[in-house]
């Protein structure tokens, strides 16, 4: 750990993604050492998520191929480029999609987390020269998200690498990367929700059990969990669910079913799909006078959200969140502490562990809907120990 | 006042809508005294709102004539109904078209003005009975929304009556009824605007004027005003709108302009139009991160509001609101008290005062955009001094 000598490329494996939707392949790849304000992470730990899978599926950004996806991941930083603060070779850091420059005007706002420097990264470049850092043979490597975790080291901007407590283990907590946050932070910070609140959570993949998890432990009295999926039933409950619907077995539409249950809809609706016809469903979920409608899905196709004038006249309200709203540099490392507390879960989400040789098989897993998440464990056990 | 006196029916002059579109006609008709819960109103004043020519040109709702439109007034209370608590007979009142039945669960919960009891009333009845209590020997005649102020009386649920300062002009102060105290709790209830805020308001009539006026006592430090009619540059001055423009003389998309001039958009935008395309510019221009879209219009067509859900994402709310959130028994009062303290302007709105005799030229007035207020006087004007 000598914070003098000068980085050098490294050469080491990665999962590339070499076309649209085509099976990875694990390549030796040279990863230029950090420039300024960046840092080299060896990473230990990614889970994937869905919006991975999307992306890596997606013709429309055919020309960002070759590249490493991978965006929810723990690791240790190798080197620091020039100018780095508040980070060091040895830390522990999760990484982030959307970074925090902790100087821009949203960043100094204290409410919004839409850091005008690091905020969503969709060129495949990194932020401050526009070219990527990884190359195999002098070939360009796009990133993703400007974190790129499928490889055994990464390039990011210092803003993008959140240190955490050395104590948390990598292979639980790179889940709180992505998903699971942007789930808590929905609840937690865009919704603010209180105690005896009605919540109704539309899709439970990880985003959405993570918003049925921060609605409990705000004390929601009801917490209304709707997938078309019939085993997210039992796993519902674990995360707080207290009433599961299943569309598919409704007579009369989702929202009305809702409604009825309740009284006049929720307090607070979720859309965790990425569907813009369900939020729609959502917004007639929630009641009049102060329902509140989160939407946290990507949707996949129709980008449009469309809803009757009249659902916002008698009083609700349409919000949207990217990653929950959270901070990643000023939140994240005070939720991976209540993880080492004991007081969220973490482990109930992962289905399954795999190597990073065995990637595209936790894509299948991914895509055929048979997992929530998948830990792709990519460096040896003992590295993760400092 | 002799309140142990028992009510008659009162004979009086009323304009009258046969038929959808129909010039009103000054007619005789019978106003019923007020059922338990009710009270008859001698109205002095009444403003015509553009939701009172909607609702007259609408042949959606051509089963509901004739009618007695109106809605924004003010007036004398003639006679209680049993039950009634808080007014009597002599009270000076302010109508509106969602009351406040003070009990329900809405009216309670302190978050909500959407009374279960006397919410928006479309059926052209009285809430308790389903009837009418205005009739022409013997044909019942429609009210319209709980209100029907272009009468020299009318009966409304005690919960749509708001007692006032006796001080009060009504001649004035019947604005409040409606437009201007929507615009006004639009922008300190709803969006609940900050000092120092920038803001955009689309359309320029009396309800975007008083979110003009609403946020310049907030301190607003920008208020960008859109509208088609170049004349109202000069009359959005005198309520503090700080940037006129005129779409028609844009050559790029007005939200364009809005966010070059505002350096990324504004902090709060307001649909004061009717038009959902409009909520969707409204939105566009409100800035990442923690813009506020409110709509208070009601369209008259293409109902249903759209927008790209990348737009939500990047932290914009999108929030509606009915008579600007504004519980009427609540608030109102201390509004009027406002404009007695000389601290918000009334005035300014009224563009022309005509008799109840000459309605129709009112009703021209607002359909070719030649006024912003015109307020119809109904009773002699030494009525109005108890």
């Amino acid at each position: 750990m000598a914070s003098t000598k000068v980085p050098q490329v490294i050469t080491c494996k990665a999962a590339v993604a070499w076309g649209p939707g085509e099976p990875l392949v694990i390549e030796e790849v040279e990863v230029d050492p950090p420039k300024p304000y960046e840092v080299r992470i060896n990473v230990m730990c990614t889970s994937l998520c869905r919006s991975d899978i999307t992306q890596w599926e997606s013709k429309v950004t055919a020309h960002l191929f070759p590249r490493i996806f991978g965006h929810e991941a723990a690791g240790v930083i190798e080197s620091i480029g020039e100018g780095v603060v508040g980070l060091k070779e040895g830390d522990h850091v999760l990484t982030v999609f959307t970074g925090e420059c902790t100087a821009c005007k949203h960043c100094v706002s204290g409410k919004s987390n839409m850091c005008q420097l690091l905020g969503l990264e969709r060129k495949g470049v990194m932020h401050s020269d526009q070219k990527t850092r990884f190359s195999i043979k002098g070939k360009p490597i796009y990133h993703y998200c400007a974190v790129s975790s499928f490889s055994e080291y990464t390039v990011v901007h210092s803003g993008c690498a959140v240190k955490i407590d050395p104590l948390a283990p990598m292979e639980k907590v790179c889940l709180l990367s992505c998903g699971v946050s942007a789930g808590l932070g929905a609840v937690w910070k865009v919704a603010d929700i209180s105690k005896g609140s009605t919540v109704a959570i539309f899709g439970l993949g990880t985003v959405g059990l993570s918003v049925a998890q921060g609605a409990k432990l705000r004390g929601a009295s009801q917490i209304i969990g709707v997938d078309t999926n019939p085993e997210k039933n039992e796993k519902g409950k674990l995360f707080g669910v207290t009433n599961f619907i299943n569309p598919n077995e409704c007579k009369e539409p989702v929202q009305q079913v809702i409604k009825s249950i309740t009284g006049g809809g929720v307090d607070f609706s979720f859309e965790c799909v990425g569907d813009t016809d369900i939020t729609n469903a959502a917004l007639q979920s929630s009641c009049d006078g102060w329902g509140l409608t989160v939407t946290l899905g990507v949707p996949k196709t129709k980008p449009e959200i469309s809803a009757h004038y009249g659902l916002l006249l008698s009083g609700r309200t349409l919000k949207g969140s990217l990653f929950g709203g959270l901070k990643p540099k000023s939140d994240l490392p005070s939720i991976v502490e209540m993880y080492l507390r004991k007081e969220i879960l973490i482990d109930e989400y992962i289905t399954h562990n795999l190597k990073l040789e065995d990637i595209n098989e936790a894509f299948d897993l991914m895509k055929e809907g048979k997992c929530l998440r998948c830990v792709i464990h990519i460096a040896k056990q003992d590295q993760t120990i400092m």
